[in-house]
């Protein structure tokens, strides 16, 4: 999140829609709730009489999902064979939290079939909040125009309040230094010029200057602050559109290129489950979190096809964007956009041939708009097959011994991506399947910098820290961050696993020869010291503090030589942690992005790492608090927290629509194998087995 | 380099390829030298009466580029129009490094058309040696059969000496520590089974424990060691051939899939010059670096298509990969792959449709055979346009105030590939081009593990430290590291540059407002320090050490807003330093290895990390020894040495064949241009104008 002027998703309330469901295909036990099921669920909330207020307005509604025994049982069959897939029948719940009468109250729901019921009610009494709804955004965003001081804070500026339009932004916490407003749900609004004749890109000509506080319950404007007048910078050069800028199209361009499969696609969806090559997993959706990969395996094949657990459950856990910039207009810009506004809430639509290739299939989510009933949210999560022109593997083995062979095997891998567009910013996210066992995490960021308006035009006339790059005339990119937290339930081959620190750490050649040989002159080398991390404290690592290779490992299993299997993390770039101090507000909220790594053992109700009513949170319930239990975390079923950074100093490249940058996680199997599984993968079809091969043995 | 059992690589020495050089395209004049000239500078060189010792070996031939003043004005035009690309003819000039009567001599040979001649001769007096020949290395690998202790050796092992093999490892350099053998050009050998009707993969059955001495001049065994039997690891389960290992092919596998480019490919190559999208660069080939990348200029479309300088010069300068085991037979692999083997030599041939995609197109090299003659190193470089599903910007603007849109670009790239397999490991060295204006340079390690053999078939009988992984029965994969250094002469829209360090530094907020606003509650922010590296000693940076974006900038060109113009660097991966001691001999060698970023001022003659003569070098000649000059670097002509590094511990999966793993650098125009250069860039076929735009304004 940045400037959220417009966080607010397509919309398509349809009753039509939402009797649109499958009816064929039988529910996984982690399938995403149906339009019908949200149907139901928002007929059983309101028929309850445990919350008779009114207006209600839902502001989750989300899978509660069974035991986790259970879905396992269900997926690979019990350990004792008691029960298997084929006959468990698993609960179908549903967890809501809805606001009414000032409070926050979460249900707890039964589904049966197109019926529901509430189970239970509590009523949450901690700090923060429950997500924006569309109707908070909507209804505040109506607000200022009939506002006396901002009507007139636009006359001042020279503008028409029919072209300006404002957002709701979340306030951020800061204890008592913030007025508490009677512990009201309170949130800020700015605002933009809005002329899509001139421009489609209203972050580019902010309203600079003028601060409202809104009351989302009561839904009335209650502080305003009109500071000072910045200049509305122009409009000319900032639009985006592709019939506003050609044609002629001018820009470089690549000739068009499609991927074909002679064969048709390798991988089949079957509901959510999906299978490709060696993989199976569950594809699931969520207004929070969006894409939800679960129940990913790997089959053995040189194991006979043995399918062996490598993740339960992998989803965003929460992207925390504060920006650096403490003057009056700026500082609360601290966004949990999970927690706030919600990632599946605002997935965009992917844009078949760009978003995603031509190859590729489209997966719909459904969710609940503020009014409970189901929203269809359309092609919001792709899958395709990757031929990038990557090598998966090769070697050529020269003629020097007499035998002069190639031997190559082409990378293809199978992406899951889902865009998320959370006001100014687009992120792509993806999650990548490769034939060797690894699953890779991927963020690109693209989308509108968050801009401030600032009077000067030259860097020349520039004296004091501005916090941004002058971008543009009159425009400042403000410095940030983005901290893309993932909840990663590794299970490797297994529920219970342990965190290997194999630290890679120098060593002074002491001439002590262990295999019996004789002094050498090398006086230094490095090596691997193996460590168990015990408790949490010790699953807490920064990555770039020193050097190891990180694994999840089952340490009752072991490969026929004796080494544990294990995956390992592989960064790859967006290694940045935050620079927030200690004692500072948002970092106090969000405290675990100092480490890129933490490692928790499960708990079901540790979800999101900013906890579950993230909106003014206080840093009570999230993955530092929980941490500081400092639980055991050594054979047990642990989870990884991965953290993607990034310190974001703007360019003038990235206006008015940011190029991609790109960060990555894989983890990747490290002696989960007994070797390569992909030896005896055939090579490319365009030469018949030995394709690869050059010459033969001489 | 590992285990460099068979470093030659494919020679075909034919006089028939000789003459087939181009005749058509006019010389460019940083082309690589044609076979017409390698025969030409050939005959000049023995037919100098300046060396009249014989045998005389080639060990180097390569083009001695004109001055960079020239060829800038060759591409580009003089400054002053004095001379242009048209006018000018440059001489055209080998450089040559030969060994006879056990000497360095080198060479410059002036080259005219078919003709050469001699221009000037000198004798390397100071430490090292020039790279290994073919012929070093396979008259090395004939000795050890005739050589008696060696036969019985292999006896003793219960093998035959004709399914034994060895290979020339360079010895690296320990001073006084190691015998001198009278100054004499020694390397050693160590030996492996020899069965590929058991296995192609020779480099899984060492035969532990033997390590012999040769003198590459003298070409005889010079010492002999055999200091205890090793079991042999077992073939089974270690070939990697297609036609061993099926059918049927039971591993992991995608379906065929191939990029169509319905209006044929978007690039052009004119003998050595490519031009694609808003890229224009020139494609060399060298003996010792593989491919060059030269005069890579960048159209900025929105500057009328002007044509602006980013790099004068990119190639990869060294590989160096130390092993980290410090004993007897194993504490000298430190290998200089680039200065003691050559990666154009080592090029490996590219398969069709495996190393690179079916729409690629692919350039031959010519290097110098140990006798002089030429030797083609067929489709070495292939280039293709990448379709890999990825974004080069979009942005999805909310339905909220009134504008449902979303602009999708496309991503697609060009990318330069070269594999080069250095004995055992295969380097997949790409240089990827996009249309963002960026560079990206991506490593790709395939191959085979350096083992050592062990009498170990478990992790339960290792007591020791093995410095490495069991990774089979009888089989350690030993801990090594990999630094490949680009030499990189940036020159941004120009040839003087400066380096900046753009800190990002916490800050307290001390409440004082610099625009007027009200304190704020917030804490801590970061924002950016701006510093210039003055000399070389501020060039050096470790990357992981603090956060700051680093940039090469054109002091004295600024965008219109004032930014200074700049390219920024951005590591993906791959960022380990050494960890060796600084007193240890490979260290000393090395040491530039501890920092990944260099900065030094142009020279002509600082083209080799560890030295022209890297062979046995001592660290005399190299970056780190240049650099303590710590010559001015601010607003010169400076060249950026960039390492991708990588700590490598063994799993099991790397073997017997190890998958793919990469680190990349990407240099990305940072207030190059005056805005993103793409938002002009049309939207996909596939829709008109708007296809990426769904609905419109409401």
């Amino acid at each position: 999140m940045g400037h959220p002027v417009v966080a607010v998703a397509i919309v398509f309330v349809s009753a039509a829609i939402a009797m649109a469901a499958s009816s064929q295909y039988s529910h996984h036990p982690l399938d995403p709730l149906t339009a019908t099921e949200i149907t139901a669920i928002r007929a059983a909330v309101l028929a309850s009489p445990l919350v008779p207020a009114r207006p209600l307005f839902f502001h989750y509604v989300g899978l509660d999902e069974p035991d986790k025994p259970d879905v396992l049982s269900y997926a690979y069959g019990a350990a004792d064979a008691a029960a298997t897939s084929s006959q468990m029948t698993l609960p179908r719940r549903a967890f809501v939290i809805a606001r009414a009468g000032g409070q926050s109250h979460e249900f707890t729901v039964d589904i049966a079939a197109d019926n529901a019921s509430v189970l239970s009610h509590a009523v949450h009494r901690g700090p923060g909040f429950p997500m924006f709804t569309d109707e908070d955004q909507i209804a505040a965003m109506a607000l200022p125009y009939t506002y006396p001081p901002f009507v007139e804070s636009v006359r001042r500026r020279g503008l028409d309040v029919g072209e300006v339009g404002c957002g709701v932004l979340s306030r951020g916490w800061f204890g008592a230094e913030q007025p508490a407003y009677g512990g009201a749900r309170v949130a800020k609004m700015k605002c933009v010029v809005v002329d899509y004749n001139a421009t489609a890109n209203i972050y580019a000509r902010p309203v600079e200057g003028v601060v409202m506080v809104v009351d989302l319950d009561r839904m009335a404007i209650i502080g305003y602050r009109d500071r000072a007048v910045f200049m509305v910078p122009k409009a000319e050069g900032t639009d985006y559109r592709a019939d506003k800028v050609g044609p002629p199209f001018t820009g470089p361009a690549a000739p068009p290129g499609v991927v074909v499969q002679p064969d048709g696609r390798g991988f089949h969806v079957h509901g959510h489950l999906v299978k490709w090559a060696n993989w199976e997993f569950h594809v699931g959706f969520d207004m929070r979190a969006g894409t939800v990969i679960s129940l990913a395996s790997v089959n053995d094949t040189d194991a006979g096809g043995l399918k062996r657990r490598v993740l339960y459950r992998g989803f965003v856990s929460e992207i925390f964007v504060p920006y650096m910039d403490p003057e009056e207009e700026w500082y609360f810009h601290t966004f949990t956009d999970a927690g706030e506004y919600g990632l599946g809430a605002l997935a965009s639509q992917l844009q078949r041939g760009a978003d995603c290739p031509a190859n590729a299939v489209y997966m719909d989510g459904y969710y609940a708009g503020s009014d409970g009933k189901p929203v269809k949210a359309e092609d919001v999560i792709c899958l395709f097959e990757r031929y990038a022109g990557d090598v998966a593997w090769r070697h050529t083995n020269g003629i020097g011994l007499g035998g002069l062979f190639s031997e190559v095997r082409p990378d293809v891998t199978l992406v899951v991506r889902m865009v998320v567009t959370v006001g100014n910013y687009d992120y792509t996210l993806d999650s990548e399947f490769k034939t060797v066992g690894s699953i890779k995490i991927v963020v690109s960021l693209s989308g509108i910098l968050d801009m401030k308006a600032i009077n000067y035009t030259h860097v020349d006339q520039i004296r004091e820290d501005t916090h941004g790059t002058l971008i543009t005339e009159n425009t400042i990119g403000v410095y940030h961050d983005h901290f893309v937290t993932y909840h990663l339930d590794l299970d490797i081959d297994g529920t219970r696993n342990s965190f290997i620190k194999n630290n890679i750490v120098p060593k002074r050649n002491t001439g002590v020869r262990a295999t019996g040989g004789a002094p050498t002159p090398r006086r230094s080398y490095w090596t691997v010291l193996y460590e168990v991390a015990e408790t949490e404290a010790e699953g807490q690592v920064n990555i770039n503090s020193a050097p190891a290779d990180l694994l999840f490992v089952n340490p009752s299993k072991k490969t026929k030589i004796g080494n544990e299997v294990g995956y390992r993390l592989i960064p790859t770039g967006a290694t940045a942690t935050s620079l927030l101090a200690d004692d500072d507000y948002p970092e106090r909220r969000a405290s675990y992005t100092k480490k890129q790594v933490w490692v928790t053992p499960y708990n079901k109700s540790e979800k999101w790492t900013s906890g579950l009513y993230a909106e003014q949170s206080t840093g009570d319930d999230n993955l530092a608090a929980w941490s500081k239990r400092n639980r055991s975390i050594k054979d047990e079923d642990i989870v990884l927290w991965y953290t993607v950074g990034l310190h974001h100093v703007p360019y003038q490249e990235d206006f008015p629509v940011m190029p991609t940058i790109s960060g990555a996680l894989e983890v990747r199997p490290s002696n989960f194998f007994e070797r390569n599984p992909l030896i005896r993968t055939k090579p490319p079809e365009n030469s018949p087995n030995c394709s690869c091969s050059i010459g033969g043995s001489a």
